[in-house]
């Protein structure tokens, strides 16, 4: 048994992606933001389709063509279609932000 | 967008099962155990894959075989192979207890 919340580097760089489950047709990753975000003008446009939980911390989503930012807060999920295009616009600045996404 | 913690009946005569995701082979579910736990002599025993994890809530899990109760709190994970026989002894009496299931 594992925990999602644990087993996380102080210190993150980088976004943290882990492989929590993979098999045919899909895969669950574990994404630890700390304050991370999208850099200017990039957009997330994914040849797969994701779903996609927020469980710890909080994040702003914005997609393509909407001007509104989607705040994400603990339970929070939503679905991401193939090649809708998407930023984060910011991720919470005082924790981690833990997600777990299914790609499929 | 939706919150996993969100939209449950107040009152659970049964554990509540929903389908949030499905594809081709797999789907994920959402469960709400109400202090629920599986009936005296009653093993599950799955033709699929299973990967959980405990959101919110506590239960106990035995797998056939073992003795120890395996106690899931928030944010717990643990894979169930196929046929993997296991019960749920008990779930919290205080509070809903929710899961995400990836059945595959």
């Amino acid at each position: 048994m594992q925990n999602i919340f644990s087993d996380i580097p102080e210190n993150l760089k980088d976004e943290l992606s882990e492989i929590l489950l993979q098999s045919s047709g899909f895969r669950v990753e574990r994404i630890v933001s700390d304050g991370h975000c999208s850099k200017a003008g990039f957009w997330y446009d994914q040849s797969e389709r994701e779903w996609v939980i927020l469980l710890q911390g909080s994040a702003g989503l914005r997609f393509d063509g909407q001007d509104d930012i989607i705040v994400l807060n603990p339970g929070d999920y939503l679905h991401i279609d193939r090649h809708q295009r998407h930023r984060v616009e910011w991720t919470d600045p005082q924790q981690k932000t833990i997600w777990l996404a299914v790609h499929y």
